[in-house]
């Protein structure tokens, strides 16, 4: 690690610059092969130079969750944004999705008619996917459900492109081919019950990171996986991205040995506070495989050594892996670019706390 | 509710003016009458106007945990900040804290000898307390070992000051009074080991939002309670706050029904993913008591209704009650202030993402 980087106060989020190259380059010539229009979510990122980089990759549009993320990355010259997301739009988000619309190509999330009714009212003639429930369980009607909520959306005048889903249980131990043929199962299903009604649907879309690897290229014509450009604990964890392809850490110093722990200042605060059940504590280090994040509070990060190795020494500085990256990107400014342990730059992240 | 919140995108953080008053003026006067010193933690709020409420009510200080936090609450006027972290002092957070400490009374924690040595290699003479660990096995040396950490200090030059614990293990259900009586004993055992290598502990500092009510007042000098200002829900399910208490919400709207559920746009990139085992769902309905957030992915919270009362209607804003409220305003730029529901100040969060 050069000077600058020991010299910056931590903890601060770390991305290996040649670890997201490949990354972007794997993941964009994975869609091409398969005849898919990769449509990254930006979510994960919020930063404009890596929107850039996915769209130079090959990348045929971006994925985002909230108008502020699209109003984000059109500033930054993207053309072409999908929001995937059951907006409630009401006058104000009206307004700045008109304006939106002048300089991108915009589609949005439906998943009922009286959603489709409220963006036709403030976006008329509005292109929409019909948001359909793989098995998640979040938002998103049932796959036969998926003709009537188009139905209606053509009933005001809205332009239904298609169905999509995010096949989110992908997120547990052994789930993700499962949750693959769920996932092309009912978006198949919805695709059929829009052709029905003589909608035929040109987009069908899908992917999420630790599925992506097992999709229905038969069946989908769009992925939208966000986490593979930085990796996470969980994705090491789900076996679905190996740690030399971990392009993000949290850089943090070692401030305490208290009861034979090393304790870290990668609180939550830093890192996020995600922990589904299944996995094995708060985050990792990406040097030290055994060590594990076993208690976090706002600013400490409490990690079982799991070694035989002494101690790291206080004031050592480690790599901690969160679990979930884009609630730990949500929580930093900037990203620290790195190139074999040089500091190259430093970018912005222009959509953090970007909710609305 | 008036048309300025009605047209505010959601989600953002509301805080009911009226109710923070209650709840500063409260502790104030708990602490008054008990003849201790209230020296609230401020990454709670991370807000100048609610610090000054604060010290306007009787608070003798603030508490903090970064460098950052401290030189935004000197910036605003504070001025006696102690760092109730073992923060690793390099050349950097050195000569942070030495400009600091021309304008403000610091006082810093320690944990081990060569911690002590970092403060007073960039600090010479710094005022410091010594951590002790009271049960919730974070940071801090056992009771009995807190004089050889203050004898390491006083060697170096430090002027110690006392000892002070976070009895974190408070936030448990019916630990409360167990956990007061446990920060007591261990306060009063590093207390001893102080006195008897000549050192007179002049602070005995601790004291959670949960185990506060229960504080050994004989004992303690000084408490360091944060959450008391807004409640949160993880306070509410404990019994320590009740829901007339909660002055903090995040305002959400309805944008779906899926699956007979009340599906809002407060994720977890606006309330936090804090979800400790023992808590019923990630967060809370202020005004609807029986549901409950069931799923919570980054911009959608799922909401387990639990009433044979309808639904409330898309596009219907609710007050959301986040578990954790230090990290749920840590993703706020704004605290949107309302007395009986009008907008009356928006205030910043001037110390969100101050972690370093």
């Amino acid at each position: 690690m050069n000077q600058v980087l020991h010299d910056r106060p931590t903890p601060f989020l770390l991305v290996d610059a040649d670890v997201l190259e490949v990354n972007l380059t794997a993941m964009a010539a994975y869609a091409r092969d398969r005849g898919l229009l990769l449509r990254p979510h930006a979510k994960t990122h919020k930063c404009p130079q890596i929107a850039a980089a996915q769209m130079a990759a090959g990348a045929g549009g971006l994925t985002v969750a909230t108008v502020a993320e699209a109003e984000t990355f059109v500033d930054a010259g993207v053309e072409d944004v999908f929001l995937a997301y059951p907006l409630w739009v009401d006058a104000k988000k009206g307004a700045r999705l008109r304006a939106l619309s002048e300089r991108a190509t915009l589609t949005l999330g439906i998943d009922s008619p009286e959603g489709a009714r409220a963006v036709a009212a403030h976006l008329p003639g509005a292109r929409v996917l019909v948001e359909v429930d793989s098995g998640h369980h979040r938002s998103g009607v049932d796959p036969d459900a998926a003709g009537d909520v188009a139905d209606a959306a053509v009933h005001t005048g809205l332009d239904v492109r298609g169905v999509f889903t995010f096949p989110g249980h992908s997120y547990a131990p052994g789930m993700q081919a499962d949750v693959a043929a769920q996932e092309a199962c009912a978006l198949a299903t919805a695709a059929a019950s829009l052709s029905k009604l003589g909608i035929e649907p040109a987009v069908v879309s899908g992917g999420s990171t630790p599925s992506v690897a097992s999709v229905d290229a038969g069946v989908l014509t769009e992925i939208r996986p966000g986490v593979y450009v930085f990796g996470d604990a969980q994705q090491w964890e789900l076996g679905t991205i190996s740690p030399d392809r971990i392009a993000l850490t949290c850089l943090a110093t070692v401030v305490s040995h208290a009861r034979g722990n090393v304790v870290l200042d990668s609180g939550s605060k830093a890192i996020g506070a995600d922990r589904p059940g299944w996995t094995s504590g708060n985050g990792r280090l990406l040097d030290h495989p055994a060590a594990r994040v076993s208690q976090l509070s706002e600013h400490h990060a409490v990690v079982s050594w799991n070694s035989d190795a002494p101690l790291p020494e206080l004031g050592t500085r480690l790599r901690v892996v969160p679990n979930h990256v884009c609630n730990a990107v949500n929580l930093a400014d900037e990203l620290v670019i790195v190139r074999g342990g040089r500091l190259v730059d430093v970018w912005p992240v222009a959509a953090r706390g970007a909710n609305t």
